[in-house]
């Protein structure tokens, strides 16, 4: 059984059509995992739905509290690229838990996104993987003390 | 430093049109790495190319004698669905090595198929897990000697 | 008001995920109109779903007796496209409706297939032309007394 | 012969993934008509690319005089839905050409846009109707005196 906790970021992005603009509705997980024709036990929750760019303390603190209390022991949280990192470090005190984070440099909605890839990357992590704290980006599993978001150049790389 | 072999099977298979029936050209493995943005180094063989219901003893012996010999302590191997298990069970003689074998329900040329997931999955459990031998199906990351392919329902389920 | 009669042909080939071969279930022409947001009246009825290499006589006599007897001026017929023109010569003895035949050389279900587009330029010219029947493949409105489908080359051209 | 000038639009828009946000680059429209297996000989040409609610007095001129000029007595126009309607009115002082004017109410870019079945509607009433003045959208070729675009529900309706 795998919590899957949504915070938003780029792979759920969708196009309001009537404001020719980006936007948050749903998450698109569960469309991702059907896709995949996934029969992984899970349980999806929206925590929020925010770009990572501004996410505050407060919203750290609650996927923190949400990690540590739900009754699973692995976790993957859907997250924004740009401060993905910081939040893996703020989650690295829960220590007896398997949590990934993954998100996409491409929203969902678009051809040619990576969140079907990466979500695929980051459940077939958690299940495999000892208690901590990961990333799964970019096709790679990177331990979050050593790996940074290259702005520039749109990727994850290592430290 | 990840190996792929590549057999064949549904996740490869391409329309024909002048045919208008299925067949195997070039794999898709290396475009659903780019659509991931997959920065994993990888070195992509194609051994064969055949549905897994026509795999031979021959054909077999091929796969175990490539993942035994390649240079890579981590190997991803696509297969057919029908026989996967099969093969598992006979590349389970390698024991220091980390194999994990994928494939497709429905071909990677289609909309909806579950070939980008699948090869996610895959790439994120053989970084994982210890040496042995795994299927990635439907989301979860099996031991080849508790699964098998329910082939009316076409899903991979526990023994 | 648009009639849009459907009998089979590459457009609606659908993978078969139990047998690993191509099958018609449903036609996607409907979908296909809800993908365009289209908002014409149109009245959707499968007629047959055949290969039109198997294409009988008696199926074309069902296909000219529709056309004909149907209250729709405007009429689509999808249709597979190695005898499209022959029952496009058939349907010419129907002098007041325009009656436009398409199909796909890739099926619909396929990433990369022509079908979205093609309905579309099939819709944009049954609306258009004077009564009479025409052929809309490879992005052309096309008199089917002078075409004739390249099978090597799997494109519609000029006799 | 079909002259294509290209004015930006939802159709074109693009992800940036470096700032997060729908911004132009490149038009997809030779990329739709690949797709569509178009034989159509066409001649592209972007003339701007703007959102269409910051279109000038100017570009519409700009648009005027090349659709005036061009040597292709067939022209289709891709423009952004807000006021497509407007530059179809100006448009309507040439009286010898067939100009039809298409978009999308989706970016091509995304699954599930509208794009591809937009463009070939275009396209297939482009050959097929006498001069004048028209807007291919929703399924449907629209006289521009009689319709508008309905911003809240976000499609072309009669007026």
């Amino acid at each position: 059984m795998i919590r899957i906790f949504v915070t938003g970021g780029t792979f759920d992005k969708e196009y309001d059509e009537i404001h020719g603009r980006l936007f948050f509705k749903d998450t698109h997980v569960g469309e991702m995992l059907r896709l995949g024709r996934s029969r992984v036990e899970v349980s999806v929750r929206t925590l929020m739905m925010v770009d990572s760019l501004e996410m505050s303390d407060d919203d750290r603190a609650v996927i923190v509290r949400n990690c540590a209390q739900c009754e699973e022991d692995r976790v993957v949280v859907t997250h924004g690229t740009d401060t993905m990192v910081d939040t893996a470090k703020v989650l690295a005190r829960i220590e007896d838990k398997t949590i990934v984070l993954t998100g996409a440099l491409n929203p969902a909605r678009f051809r040619g996104s990576d969140a079907e890839f990466n979500i695929g990357t980051a459940v077939g992590a958690v299940q495999s993987l000892p208690p901590g704290v990961y990333i799964a980006m970019n096709g790679r599993v990177w331990d979050p003390a050593r790996v940074r978001k290259n702005v520039a150049a749109n990727r994850f790389e290592a430290l």
